[in-house]
C-alpha cells in the first residue's frame, strides 16, 4: 500500500489542486430548495428528514467536485447530531467519495487512552474506511499509537497542533519549558510521531492541523516541520484567504492541503446560479487561487 | 431542572454509592457464553453479530447494577467501532439506563471549535439524551461554550484535566508560566468554566476527569478545586484501588464518583459464578470499598 502522503500529493499533482472540501452539513444553512423538497416528503421524524436532505446535498455535490478537489473532510459532529441515522450517512458518504476517487479525511478529532484509541482507529479507518483521521494530542504518545500504527499501512493522521479558533491561545499558546509555545512542542512531537512513515516525496503520513487564521504561525510551522503535511482549515468562512495560507506550502507547492466547508457547501448564498453550480464554481475558484498562492500558477 | 451536580450527589446519598459502571464492550473480552450464543445466530455480518452480543451483555447488566451504581459511562469508541449499528446501540443503551434510574455520562471526549462543538453537544445531550459528557480542553473556552451552556439546564460536563495513561505527562504535566503543570492550569480554567453552574450542594455542573492512577495529583486537585466534581477513571483494571482514589472525596464523602469498566463487565474472569452474578458482585464490592474509603463506612 502506498504511503498516505505520497497518495495525497500525487493527487495534488494529478488534479492540480490543493483543495479539501469540508462536509459540514447544517440544516439551517442548506439551500432552501433542498429543505422544502425534503420537508414535503414523508419521513418518520426530523432527524430522518435532515439526513435525507444532507444525503441529497452531498451525493449531488461529490461527483461535481471530484475532479477539482483532492479530498473531502466529513465533519463527524454534524453527522452525529442526527444520531444513528446520521452516522450511517457518514459511512455512505465515505464510500461514495472513495468510489469517485476522492480521498477521505475523517474530521473526528478523536483521542483517548490506548485501548480505547484502538477502537476509534478501527471505527474510522477500517469500519468506515477513511484514508485519514484528525486526532487530538492531549493524551500524548500512548494514546496516539493505535492511529500511528495505521500510518505504516497507507493511512494518514492529522494531529491538532494549532486550531483556528480565537480561544486556541488559552492552552495551545502557553509557553512551556524553554520558552516555546505549547503548540510548537506538540509540533515537535508530531514530527517525531511521523518519523517511521516518511513517503517517497519526503513527507510523513503523520500531518498537522494548523489553522489558516494564524498566517505567521502557519509559516513558522512549515519551516519547523519540513516533513509534515499540513491540513489548513479556516479558509473562506472563517476568514483566511490565499495570502494567509500561502506560507503553508513548500517551495514546490506541496506540503499542504487547504479546507473550506461552508463557503463551498453554501455558496448559493453569494451566487446567482443554483446551489450546485455555485458550489462547483467556488471549488474551482479556490483551486485556482491556491495553486497560484503556492507558486504554481 | 435540577443542577447536574445536585442530581449526581443526591443519587450518591440515595444509593450510598459512588460507583460509575463504564460500558466498554469489547468483543474479545465478552463472556464466552455470549459470544457462542450470538455466533450461532443468523446475522448479516460480524458487526451486527457483535452488536447483538453487546446488547445482550448490556441489557442484562443494567437492571442488575441499577441500584448499586449512580451512573453508567458508555465509552463511545467501542460503539463507533461497530459503525452505525453500534451507534444505534449506544442510543438504546442511554435510553435503557435512564429508564432504570441510572445517570448517563457519555464518555465521548469530544472537542472542536464552537460551531462544531454545538453539533456535538446536540448529538449527545439532546439527541442521545445523556446527562453528562466528557470533553477535551485543547480548544479552550470558545470550543467549550456549547457544552457549558447546557450546564445551566441540568446537564453536566467533565473536562479531561489529567488522564490516567502514562503518556499523559508528555503534554499535561509540562510546566507553564509560573511553574505550574499544564493540567493545573486546565484545572483552574475548569473551575472558572463552572462558576455559573454551582448547585445547592456547593458543586458545579462542570467537573474534571482526573485519573485514579495518579493518587497524589488526585488529592491536589480535590484541594485546588473545592467546587468541582471529579470523575475518576482507572479503578480496577488500570490499577487504582480504594486507597489511591480516597483523596478524591471531600470531608463529607462527596465530590467524586469513580469509574470501573473491565473489572466489572468482565468480572467472570476472576469469579466462579456466571458472568452476570460476577459483575453484580464486583459492583457491590466496589461500592462498599469506595464508601469506606470516602470515610462513610
Amino acid at each position: 500500500v502506498d504511503n498516505f502522503s505520497d497518495r495525497l500529493f500525487e493527487a495534488v499533482e494529478a488534479k492540480r489542486s490543493q483543495v479539501v472540501v469540508g462536509l459540514d452539513p447544517a440544516y439551517d444553512l442548506l439551500p432552501p430548495v433542498l429543505r422544502e423538497k425534503h420537508e414535503a416528503l414523508d419521513y418518520r421524524n426530523e432527524l430522518e428528514c435532515a439526513a435525507g436532505a444532507y444525503r441529497d446535498l452531498l451525493f449531488n455535490l461529490l461527483p461535481r467536485v471530484a475532479e477539482h478537489a483532492v479530498a473531502v473532510k466529513p465533519q463527524l459532529a454534524y453527522f452525529e447530531a442526527l444520531g444513528a441515522v446520521g452516522y450511517e450517512l457518514y459511512e455512505q458518504v465515505v464510500d461514495a467519495a472513495l468510489q469517485l476517487g476522492l480521498m477521505v479525511i475523517a474530521d473526528a478529532k478523536r483521542g483517548d487512552i490506548g485501548s480505547t484509541a484502538e477502537a476509534y482507529a478501527r471505527a474510522h479507518f477500517e469500519v468506515a474506511g477513511a484514508d485519514a483521521l484528525t486526532v487530538n494530542p492531549w493524551f500524548g504518545t500512548d494514546g496516539l499509537v493505535p492511529f500511528l500504527e495505521r500510518t505504516l499501512d497507507g493511512k494518514g493522521v492529522f494531529v491538532l497542533v494549532k486550531t483556528s479558533n480565537p480561544s486556541s491561545k488559552e492552552i495551545q499558546d502557553l509557553h512551556v519549558a524553554g520558552g516555546t509555545p505549547l503548540y510548537m512542542r506538540v509540533a515537535e512531537l508530531t514530527a517525531e510521531w511521523g518519523e517511521l512513515s516518511r513517503g517517497e516525496l519526503g513527507y510523513s503520513a503523520v500531518g498537522a492541523v494548523a489553522g489558516g487564521t494564524h498566517a505567521q504561525q502557519l509559516a513558522e510551522l512549515r519551516q519547523a516541520l519540513p516533513h509534515t503535511p499540513l491540513l489548513v482549515p479556516g479558509y473562506g468562512a472563517q476568514g483566511a484567504g490565499p495570502e494567509e495560507v500561502a506560507g503553508a506550502f513548500d517551495v514546490e507547492g506541496l506540503g499542504a492541503v487547504v479546507n473550506s466547508s461552508r463557503r463551498i457547501l453554501y455558496a448559493y448564498r453569494e451566487h446567482d446560479t443554483d446551489w450546485l453550480d455555485a458550489a462547483t464554481e467556488e471549488v474551482i475558484a479556490m483551486k485556482r487561487a491556491l495553486w497560484s498562492a503556492s507558486g504554481r500558477g
